[in-house]
């Protein structure tokens, strides 16, 4: 598993240690993460974190969470380069202004459907015919059932 | 602006300068950012970025851009402290799960104004009931005006 980043037979270094230029050392805690061919993925989070920072914050992790930390990590970075003012904190704010409009549509679309069984419960004439119809409409029951 | 980090009358140092154990210029670019009386904002932007880092990045940013960088910084800061792995990417994966539910919610419920108005036209036995009442609940228009 450490040995992903390196081409068998021959100790090329990782993609960190040629930017770095250092050796690349047989327990170098970049090399399974950061392979020679993928340059820009330790570029950006050396610009953006800083080498160090980025060694200490894996080795401060257990072996199996590293990939998910540097995946994350590079996505921070990359999302920092393509606009440095927000970073990621923008596609946050994004998705935060996405739920606020569905929920709105959500609100209007389960509105209108308790208007609407209101209408076909009380042209019924069926006694509390209101409640039972905005009980079912907001209580999460199937809406094909009645 | 740039004094409002400071006490006034007194080069007390920001907090980022207390933090480096550095002087406090007049001119320094964390100053205005970094007031002393708040020592947590510096201390994470620094522990996850780098203090380096966060100089060269509001180097690289207008003025008027900076206030807004170091709060993203900062919320992007305190979140891989308090998630080494994810940092804000768990926020966002967390949102864009949120999302796909509100969506799958919002397609039942408008799929549940189709099924109602489809019957309500139908049982009035009007030409072309379908069409309109499947073009009405899907295209935004106000589901009250009918």
């Amino acid at each position: 598993m450490k040995e992903s980043g390196r081409k068998l037979g021959a100790l090329s270094p990782c993609a960190a240690c040629k930017l770095l230029r250092r050796r690349c050392a047989q327990d170098c805690v970049f090399a399974p993460y950061f392979p020679a061919d993928e340059p820009q993925k330790f570029a950006s989070v050396h610009k953006v974190f800083g080498a160090s920072n980025v060694n200490k914050m894996l080795q401060e992790l257990p072996e199996h969470q590293r990939s998910d930390a540097v995946s994350s990590m590079v996505y921070e970075a990359n999302a920092r380069v393509r606009d440095p003012v927000y970073g990621c904190v923008g596609a946050i704010s994004s998705l935060q202004r996405q739920i606020d409009s569905l929920q709105t549509q959500l609100a209007l679309a389960q509105a209108e459907v308790v208007h609407m069984r209101v209408r076909q419960f009380t042209s019924s004439s069926n006694p509390g015919a209101m409640d039972m119809a905005v009980d079912q409409a907001t209580m999460g029951e199937s809406l094909w059932s009645c």
